[in-house]
């Protein structure tokens, strides 16, 4: 089998993503522990996320309008103006965050774009993952970038589409079983999985909705090159 | 010359956007006049604007942030987090509004795509604008849709490349002389102006900067096709 096409997710695979979001979720807790006990607040969060995310979509700016709803909520109004522009504070300093790359992120991407197209797939606010991937250096060595806002499994055959790949020629790299891997898989397409440290309650998946079959999993992008042939051979 | 692709621009364009911003800024204004003069609310929100918009980027959870910004500054943090809370819902009634197609629009866009391949060139936020054309009903006319973080001659360089075709070869259809016009004529393309009756302040040009050919204005979408008639003429 020949591989074509390697996409590449960007968030959390080759960049640090959802710690800046646990780090803030963090500094959220304890700017309310005087109202409120920092479980409590974690999960009337997750709650207001889960709700929004239809309307907002991915990404910082929602997030941060999720926080400033939470707050104002689970205080029965009590937050002051000044803690909410603390708020505001805490989701421009999220987007101003510097883009770091993961271990290994860089030479990963070189060495898949010695064989094969690269192309970065990533999810969310596209404003935010543009800057992101300008801030990462990586932007030139991918033949394509593709910004969607959800990957599933109409998105995944839409891309290979426009990018005149065959499923059975595609390899998807990245850390989320949910959007990374069941869809790209459920489409006849091959998937990479590298786990992230963290994952968001929102890209969990039940165990039923793994895929048998047509994955691998590695614990580091080093080990991507060896994973590649293995699929080629 | 013959025209291969067109272009069109869909806030303001092909569907009215401007006027849910301008409605809600009313609303902000009555929200907030026990506090504030209206005029100078409006001063500030668009300084406000124009500072966070390089990393917000365009679109209506940007908005809504700096309403609340705004909001706070302005009352030096008098305003009550109910106020607050009826910003955040300002924005999610911005973010569910239906979309409104101007009169002609679908008109236009299918006589166009019986000569031409059309496609959608759009900026803002992609979860919304995906979703705006979801509910216009035009998704299945469009050939392409690019949802752009920014309309500026090197971003309409790379769409032109994407799209295989001579910038000679497009007309560029769209309310904005500066993201719609002069960009296209500036990189050797075509245009069209279809103004719309309000204008955002960030989205006006200087005189100086609008170009002196290349480009033709017209008063009502249906006289498009006689239009791009003359230009393949």
């Amino acid at each position: 089998m020949t591989i074509e096409v390697v996409g590449f997710d960007g968030d959390d695979t080759l960049w640090h993503n959802e710690t800046i979001f646990t780090m803030t979720q963090s500094r959220f807790e304890a700017l309310l522990e005087p109202y409120v006990d920092p479980r409590h607040l974690h999960e009337r969060m997750l709650a207001t996320e889960r709700e929004n995310v239809a309307i907002f979509g991915y990404g910082i700016k929602g997030f941060t309008l999720s926080m400033v709803e939470t707050a104002i909520e689970v205080t029965e109004g009590r937050v002051t103006s000044e803690e909410i522009m603390t708020l505001l504070e805490f989701g421009k300093e999220m987007l101003r965050h510097p883009t770091e790359l993961l271990d290994g992120a860089r030479e990963a991407v070189e060495s898949t774009a010695r064989e094969h197209r690269v192309v970065l797939v990533t999810k969310g606010d596209l404003f935010d993952q543009e800057s992101k991937l300008a801030r990462s250096g990586l932007g030139e060595l991918f033949d394509d970038v593709e910004i969607v806002s959800e990957k599933d499994e109409a998105r995944y055959r839409r891309l290979l589409e426009d990018l005149d790949v065959a499923p059975e020629q595609f390899v998807m790299v990245g850390n989320s079983m949910r959007s990374d891997v069941a869809p790209v898989v459920g489409i006849g397409g091959h998937a990479v999985h590298v786990p992230y440290h963290v994952t968001w309650a929102l890209e969990e998946i039940d165990d039923a909705d793994v895929p048998q079959r047509g994955w691998r999993r590695i614990d580091h992008l080093a080990e991507l090159p060896s994973v590649l042939r293995s699929l080629a051979g």
